[in-house]
Parts: structure tokens; C-alpha cells; sequence
């Protein structure tokens, strides 16, 4: 086809695109995952290559489809193959201290898929949602998708502010409205990495039902803690009060490829998200592998072992950045998960920071990219999740010369 | 929680829900897939399970996981991995005579994200689509989740009726209404079995050119062709003109359980289906097996094995109806794909038809579930896809005991 008729069949097909679409906007065609390696990546939240488990997903796989195959490649319409939601049950008794039935359960292609459906099951463009802020960029793209409103409320060290919040939704209530949910990620939080205290939780839930405030849990690093006692769930704190939805996915303690995550909820969300799921059913194929990799045991050895590995990571970035960066820089230090969060001093900008670490082949995450609102201008996002100890060593080094380097080149101008 | 707490947050959560769910409605919860051994299933359109390529699929793992471990089980945003990519383009040259580069192609979680996306691409609530009648029932369900009005176009033995179509394009036309889209699956139309003719298929892309009618061609049975010689598809006819979107699976040709689809089209039109997929990418882990079992020739083996296999059943469910069907009932007889389409005479309706067999170990598909209008009482949908022969003929002869029950019982009606 000629360009010409291209560029004509274009302009008529986009005329007839719906609202959603409008505000969706376009995605990626053609990336090659690859690229990824090709620079330090610190700024993705991508598993560390080496520690998939291959080998053991080999076993799984042929173990599961030896036994189960002709389910596994069947189709199984619905919440999730029961296989998958036995093992899960399990998992989440025991590690989360969730004690949840089929009904509060629904299988997800990934935590992703299950949060672009809750937000879907509340929001009608314009309505408002509540989020922490910063918070990640995922859920930011799915609320600017689904046309939300969204009341940024900031966080210290312990999580969310509760006096903010709680500012927020009276003079929500004042105007007659009424948000539709909170959405937060209380556990090595994604972008900063701090996590709620048990103090802050409890508040939390108390203010959700005072205000009759669903709130979905993000709680994607629940599992790859790495000091300190893990911390009741917002979700098991609001022992069955119906307004907590708790997301999870097997993305960072299986492999992020096999697209497998959840939702736990009350069972008429549940219902309702099974409604919304167009998909005819979560991959029973990874499904029955994945089922057999938490049944054999192999899933809590594996997190055992992230759990080493990452720690070491975070203890790697932590020291080099203690040991490299300049004056003025700061961060957190995060219990666990993937992700530090660093503020750039006297008005330096994440795009500055981050354009001259490319060209010196190291990606960081934009701040801005973690806020609805357009700020997020000095704060960048360090994934040490997917490289090794030398390379996050070099890695930090190469960003603490780029910033030093701006910090002399630029006039102050905070 | 009690049920009256547990009540009392299911009201008050359900409040909140979006229109988009209130369309969409609720979906099934912990439903048991081998709930279909349970009886003669010729209501769904299962693949044979004793067809699926359980060891060949063992040997794709371990072979593709061995190789593209990291990548496989590793995050790969966007429009499909390069490696399921690859092969489909060879495939979707070689067989559907389609040229697609990786501008054109999206990989889906089956077909039906594919249309799940389509749908919510063009749809606001309210704008209208036209299908065939009857159509697809994950097509129905679709659209109403998306608040469509729909136009249905009867069927002939060639295809939709043209002037049917082009009937109601001027009413559109004349109201100052425009259609989003036509939806039809033109090969082996499921649920009746018919395909359309090339001169109807030209007939059609003439008709969409005029009036700027975008097609969504449903090509899921495309390969499973048991009579006569391959027809072009619209994408192939319609010659790069932007108008033709095309879906299709490899749900019927590998395993319905891998979840794994694609739409051909434009490039506008990827870029803006990438931008609603909100599922962080279609699963690599299937993508990579799937590549490796396409790569190896066993893809290709395996259709011709499963036309072989498909051809007889649906040769012994033909003879079967001709040998036992009381005078009255009429059935299509397709050259290919999964299903009869059967009328009932004197009045007698699915629901009834439906009701009695199951009881006798038969389930059936209900026409009413193929039309978004509320007809198709007299109508019934068998698939001969799940069965093996003897269950067939079994199945058949009950049905048909079933069926001249209900006549000799009923007054006539019509």
C-alpha cells in the first residue's frame, strides 16, 4: 500500500475510535525485550535474569502436563484452574496470613491485569481515586486510561499521611463526592521502597471504614523481605470488613513471563472482575506449571533464595551510593523489594540525570512517570533487581560522576 | 464475617461500580472445567482433548526454556515477543496468504482479548455494530459489555445477505448514524458452520470500501478446512486498505490452554490495541513454547493431523443426524471448524430441548445465546469438536429421542 493511502485509511479509522481509546493513547509495537541489556538497567523492576528458575520450570512443566496436560492445554473459563487457586490458598495462609475461599479468589494474567480490572470496576471517567504520592507508574497509565481524577496524597517514612488523607476525603465529602477507592502498594513501596508501619496500617483501615473508603493493596514485594519482621496485611488488619482488595503475583518470586498474579476480595467484587475479564480465563497452561512448582515445594526454596540474593543487591546499591554520591543527593533504604528512591538537589532535573546516564549506558526511572500531577521532576527510581553486584557497583558510580558533573555545570538554582 | 456484615459491604461496595461494569455483569467463580466430562458435551466449542500435543508441547518447553530461558520468563512489554512474532508472519504467509510485518501484528491472550480489545477500541455505549445473525456468542457478550447497539444481518448459504447489509448502512446513513465496525467470522461461521463465498467476500470488501465500513474478520477456524479448496480471506481481498482487522488463535490448531491469539491490521490500529492491553504483554512463557513447537514443523504436522481427526467426527455426527433426526429438524453441513447449526421444528424451543437432554447426559449450545436480539428459540448449536465418535453417535441418538419426545408431547404451535 502506498504511503499516501495509509496515511488516509489512518486519519479514517482514528475518527472512529472510542473515548477509551482517546484516553488510553497508543502502546509499544515491536520492542524487543532484549534491550533491556544493553545498558546498566537500573530503571525497570525487572527480575534478575539469572535467578529464573529454569531448570526447575522444566520439571514443573513436564511433571504437570504428564499429569494434567489435557487440562492444561484445555480452555477453563472463569476465576482460575483449581489447581492453581489450591496452591495459592495455601500460599497465602501461610506466608500472608490471608485465609481466603475459591469466591474471594480470582487468577490474573499478572498483578497487572488484575489491577486494570478493579480500576475498571469502579471508575466511570471524572470520578476520583485516591493514591499515595509517588505511586507506580502502572497504576498511574491505568487511571489516566480509565479517565480518573486522582487526589495525590503524599507519604513520610511510615506510609501514607493520614491527616492528608483524611483532609482529602472531607473535602470530598463536603463537595458531595465521593472517591472511589485508595490505591497504594504499603510493602517495600513502589517507586520509594519504605513500608507502612503497623501503626499506619491500623489507622488506615480505621479511616476506610469511617469513610466507607475501598482500598486496594498492592503488595507485589509482600514476599522479598530482607530485614526486620514482616508486618500484618492491610487485608488481614481489616479481617473481613469487605472494603480491602489485596493484589499479588507470582512476577517476582516465579518469573514474570508466565503473566500470573491475583486478586483476593469479597466475593461480589470478585464476581463482578470475573465479568470484566474478557479473556476466557487466566493461561491454564502456566497455571498447572505453576501449580506444581509451589506444590513440590520448589517456590518457597526459590524465594528463600531471591531473598539472599536481593538482599545483597540493595546492600551493593546502598553501599555505593553511601560511598559515591555527592553531596546534597539523598535516598531511602528500603526493607525490601527492588526499588530506592533518590532526590536530586538544587534543581536538577530526573531528564537531565537520566539522559546523560544513557549516553553513559545506565537507565534510571523518570520520577515524574510516578505521579498523575506532573511533578516528580528531582526524584529518580533505582531498580538494583536486575544486575549483578559489579555492575550495580559500576552502575552507581557512572550516575554519581553524571551528577556531580551537572551539579558543577548548572547554575543553582534552588 | 457474618452474612449480615458480609451483605451490608457487598451492597455498599457495589455502589460504587462503574457503568462499564454494570454493562459487563458478573462472570463465573470457581467453576470446575472438567465439569464437560460429566456428559456428552456438544454445547461447547472444546478442542478434543485427547488431540492436544502433550508430549510434543514437553519437548517445546524444554526445548525453547533450555535455549530462551531468561527471556521467556522474563517481562516483555508491547505488542508480542519477537519469537512468536517470527512465526507467525511464516505462518500467516504460508496459510492465509497474509503478509504482516511487526507493525501489523498483535500477540492477545487468545482471541478473545483480541475482540475484547477491537470492541473497546471503537465502542462508546450506545454506538452501533453490525454482526451476523446469529453470531458468536463471545462476540454477544462483548458487546453488550460495551454498551453496543447491535444490527444483525441474516446469514444465507453464502454469507451476510449484501443487500440485508447495505439496507441497513443507508438507514444508518440516513439517520446521520454511523456503524463502528461489522464483526463476522467468515469461514466456518461460528455458531452455523456456513463460509462465505469469494463472491459474497468480494462482494463484502466492495461494500465496506463504499461506506468506510471497518471488518472485524473472525478467522478462528481458518486452518480446521475438512472440504474443498481455501477461500482468500478479506484482509488478503480487502489488499492493505486499512479496513480489515483480523483475529486469530492458536486455541484450536495448539492448545485453547496456552491463551494465545493475534489481530492483523493496520499499524494505527496496533499502536492504539497495545494502548488499551493492559496486561503488562501476552504471556513470553507461552510465546516462546508456542515459537519452538511452530519452528520445529510440529505446528504444521499437528493441523494436518487434526483435520484428519476433526473431518470424521464431523462426517459421523452428520450421519448420525441423517440416520436418527425426526422429519422437521434441519442442521447445516460444514466444510470445516467445530459446529452444526440445527433448526427445531413446530415450535420447539432450545430451552426446552436443552433442559431434557441434559438430564439425559447431553448438553447443547442454546441459540439464544448466538443472537444479541433475543431470538433463536428454535435454534440449537452442536459441536462435534470434544466427542469421540462412539460418544457422537450416542450423543446424537439421545438428542434425537429427546427431540421426538418433546414433539409427540407438545401441541403444535407454529
Amino acid at each position: 500500500m502506498s504511503e499516501a493511502v495509509q496515511t488516509r485509511a489512518e486519519s479514517m479509522i482514528s475518527e472512529l475510535f472510542s473515548e477509551r481509546s482517546r484516553l488510553a493513547g497508543t502502546g509499544p509495537v515491536g520492542l524487543d525485550p532484549k534491550w533491556v541489556t544493553q545498558m546498566i538497567a537500573f530503571g525497570g523492576g525487572f527480575p534478575d535474569p539469572s535467578s529464573l528458575p529454569i531448570l526447575d520450570l522444566i520439571d514443573a512443566a513436564k511433571i504437570a502436563l504428564q499429569r494434567d496436560g489435557e487440562w492444561a492445554l484445555q480452555y477453563a473459563f472463569g476465576s482460575g484452574v483449581p489447581e492453581i487457586v489450591e496452591q495459592l490458598t495455601r500460599k497465602l495462609e501461610r506466608d500472608q496470613g490471608i485465609r481466603a475461599g475459591v469466591e474471594n479468589l480470582l487468577i490474573t494474567s499478572g498483578a497487572s491485569q488484575g489491577l486494570a480490572l478493579i480500576f475498571e470496576l469502579f471508575l466511570n471517567p471524572g470520578d476520583v481515586m485516591i493514591s499515595e504520592s509517588p505511586f507506580f507508574l502502572g497504576a498511574v497509565e491505568t487511571a489516566k486510561a480509565n479517565g480518573a481524577e486522582v487526589v495525590e496524597i503524599p507519604l513520610d517514612d511510615d506510609g501514607i499521611v493520614i491527616a492528608d488523607l483524611r483532609g482529602a476525603l472531607e473535602r470530598l465529602r463536603a463537595e458531595g463526592r465521593r472517591a472511589k477507592f485508595l490505591y497504594l502498594v504499603p510493602t517495600f513501596q513502589n517507586p520509594t521502597g519504605i513500608t507502612y508501619s503497623l501503626e499506619r496500617r491500623r489507622e488506615l483501615v480505621a479511616v476506610s471504614e469511617e469513610f466507607g473508603l475501598p482500598i486496594v493493596e498492592d503488595d507485589a514485594y509482600f514476599d522479598l523481605r530482607y530485614d526486620n519482621d514482616k508486618l500484618p496485611t492491610l487485608y488481614e488488619l481489616a479481617n473481613d470488613n469487605g472494603l480491602v482488595m489485596y493484589v499479588g503475583t507470582f512476577s517476582k518470586i516465579l518469573a514474570a513471563g508466565m503473566r500470573l498474579g491475583w486478586v483476593v476480595a469479597n466475593p461480589e467484587i470478585i464476581r463482578h472482575l470475573s465479568g470484566l475479564k474478557n479473556d476466557s480465563g487466566t493461561s491454564p497452561f502456566s497455571s498447572h506449571i505453576a501449580a506444581e512448582f509451589a506444590a513440590s515445594g520448589t517456590l518457597l526454596e526459590h524465594i528463600g533464595h531471591l531473598k539472599g540474593l536481593y538482599r545483597t543487591r540493595r546492600d551493593t546499591m546502598l553501599a555505593a551510593l553511601d560511598a559515591s554520591m555527592p553531596d546534597g543527593v539523598t535516598w531511602t533504604r528500603p526493607d525490601g523489594g527492588f526499588f530506592i528512591w533518590m532526590t536530586l538537589p538544587n534543581g536538577l532535573t530526573c531528564d537531565a540525570v537520566s539522559t546523560k546516564a544513557r549516553e553513559n549506558g545506565v537507565s534510571v526511572g523518570l520520577g515524574t512517570m510516578f505521579f498523575a500531577n506532573g511533578t516528580g521532576d528531582d526524584k529518580v527510581r533505582l531498580a538494583y533487581s536486575f544486575n549483578n553486584e559489579v555492575e550495580i557497583e559500576r552502575g552507581v558510580g557512572i550516575l554519581a560522576t553524571v551528577i556531580r558533573d551537572l551539579l558543577r555545570d548548572a547554575p543553582e538554582t534552588a
